[in-house]
């Protein structure tokens, strides 16, 4: 479910249509010797995030990180980027310092041609930059009638969550994303950090003076903080579940099935180790011919997705929803009346637009 | 992290050895008629899961009632099994009624079998009996040097897990495994429910009196309870992560992970829709050498898992653990010392073989 990440006052934002803002990000990584055609991948992997409204994840926080990136030599944008080996199930890729959200596409699409002969099709890679919105590569799957799975580990330079007992952070936030095809229903999407939440989402409730909810960050000793508190940075993040009672050795499990699927099984280091060369991945696609029926599982989809939908709310919910949802809403109101942007987000494409000599972003009226 | 589940004092308690349980428990499966090599395998699942300490999936619990479903026909101890369909690297499986914790090690060689020659494979299966602790099948991997994924769904016949903003239950506590080997170090086994906690974990808290810790389960209208509070059956479980502040959209995402992988994709019906045809579930294997250097994927294992087993303790903890360490430890002494099982499981296991006409259980002196 989206972690909308805007929610300003009016006056704050100005809307921009899905057109303009893929013309002018593209634009942008041209600027920075991206070859045309991965420019366009990766302002589709920006604007998309930002048309199912994970914003964070969108143009907003993003591509002024990647900008920098570019420009310190952290990120190659021309590099050779190689499959190290190779079955028919299966590819490692070192990426060559490329940025994620371009070669986190090009994985994918490995995967799925793998599992058109094989069935299904598994890409492990290295070596990379940030990988954007997971559940984005997960979801190429989809129209080729399979399921996709992306994990990956978090590419920052700081470990920031805490394994279960421990005072000390050992991982990032690993993600784990899955998209599967429904028919009329909106597909299936989940993509979530196994982490409790973000240190974004925690920096958003202090700045808003938010009581922080119990159970988000451990204090300097490794403590579960158990009480609304004010917390300082670096924050020590929990794994979902948040205590050992709630079930936080089940997050920690998870972060650790992200780390080995992408890191161990790309040959890579864990970051915990000390290794720092950049974000580790992992692709699965799942070709539903080779299993079943394809009609019969999306009309099973459907069937699950809609009882999820249309089922009796908890006291005090609108509704339920099911993973996707959200983000297929999203999609079809940004789609029409276009993507929302924080207007300091407005003066920075001003400002690097016309720092590159390109046409500034257009705004709808 | 194993749930124990045994905490009796020494007297409620007597000790048995690996073997005699191992001897006792095939002969029961043998006079159900179910064949002598898938009794082995059936009493191997149930006595690895009590050395592992993870006694709610081992012959305390289960066997009764895998015997009750033997004896009504919900189980079937001989009927025909098949491969329905089939690629290089995929397999799906009609269980034919039989028991899960019988047809699942051989799901997952198949698994495993498919690995060799593709680098991985992905078998899914429906219409089978309980599943006893996946983790034990995605272990079968382990000595073929390849990890290990199982997935399932619950086959009990009532709906336990009220979806995020649900006021029903709509999921089964639907558990996630992972298994891969280390070198030195003990291998990495993840085992859990998606749900915050089993019903069996709640029943103990409320017979012990024990306050029952917020976050556990929903009050009759869908919404978590948050304060320590009586709870009448049939509990309505939580997802992981509890409330929706605290995360539970993800542990209810990871719940439909495992629902998709095996309910959908093995052509089945989610219980959900009314389904009631038995256990579905999903088996991978993922061969090393298909992706990376074996040897270097265990050193890197072994410096990891070395490297979360001797890092800072949160304040008031003796120690990090890692998932399978536990297990590993308890094993060891298990083997060492005994199985420790309760008076009232001696009593049935009297009971049980006197009116089969077996030997007794032999308990350690």
């Amino acid at each position: 479910m989206a972690g909308n990440g805007f929610d300003g006052a009016k006056n704050d934002k100005r809307f921009v249509s899905e057109g303009a803002l893929r013309k002018t990000v593209s634009a942008i990584f041209r600027k920075l010797d991206v070859p045309a055609d991965e420019a366009d991948e990766a302002a589709d992997v920006l604007v998309m995030s930002d048309l199912r409204g994970v914003s964070s994840h969108g143009v907003s926080n993003m591509l002024r990180v990647y900008i920098e990136d570019y420009r310190s030599g952290k990120l190659k944008a021309d590099s050779a980027w190689q499959i190290v080996s190779e079955t028919p199930a299966t590819a490692v890729i070192d990426a060559g310092q490329r940025l994620g959200i371009i070669m986190g596409p090009k994985a994918m699409r490995l995967a799925i041609d793998k599992a058109k002969t094989a069935g299904v099709g598994v890409v492990t890679m290295h070596n990379s930059g940030h990988l954007g919105a997971i559940g984005h590569h997960a979801m190429l799957a989809v129209p080729h009638d399979m399921v996709g799975v992306c994990m990956g580990t978090s590419h920052v330079s700081r470990l920031s969550v805490v394994p279960t007992f421990s005072a000390k952070a050992m991982f990032g936030t690993n993600p784990i994303a899955i998209a599967a095809p429904a028919g009329r229903e909106a597909p299936f999407l989940f993509d979530a950090a196994t982490s409790v939440v973000s240190v974004n989402k925690i920096r958003v409730a202090l700045r808003e003076g938010a009581p922080l909810p119990p159970g988000w960050v451990a204090d300097p000793q490794g403590k579960p903080v158990t009480t609304a508190a004010a917390v300082e940075e670096p924050f020590l993040l929990l794994p979902l579940g948040g205590s050992r009672e709630q079930g936080s050795h089940k997050g920690y499990g998870f972060m650790m099935m992200a780390e080995i699927m992408s890191t161990l099984l790309s040959g890579g280091i864990p970051h915990l180790m000390g290794d720092d060369s950049g974000a580790k991945s992992c692709f699965a696609a799942y070709r539903i011919s080779a299993f079943t029926d394809v009609d019969r599982f999306k009309e099973t989809m459907d069937g699950m997705l809609e009882k999820l939908r249309t089922t009796t709310p908890a006291a005090g919910q609108a509704r339920v929803l099911y993973p996707g949802l959200p983000e297929h809403e999203e999609t079809t109101k940004r789609r029409a009346h276009g993507i929302p942007l924080h207007k300091e987000v407005i003066e920075w494409f001003g400002k690097i637009t016309s720092e590159m000599g390109l046409a500034p972003l257009r705004l709808m009226p």
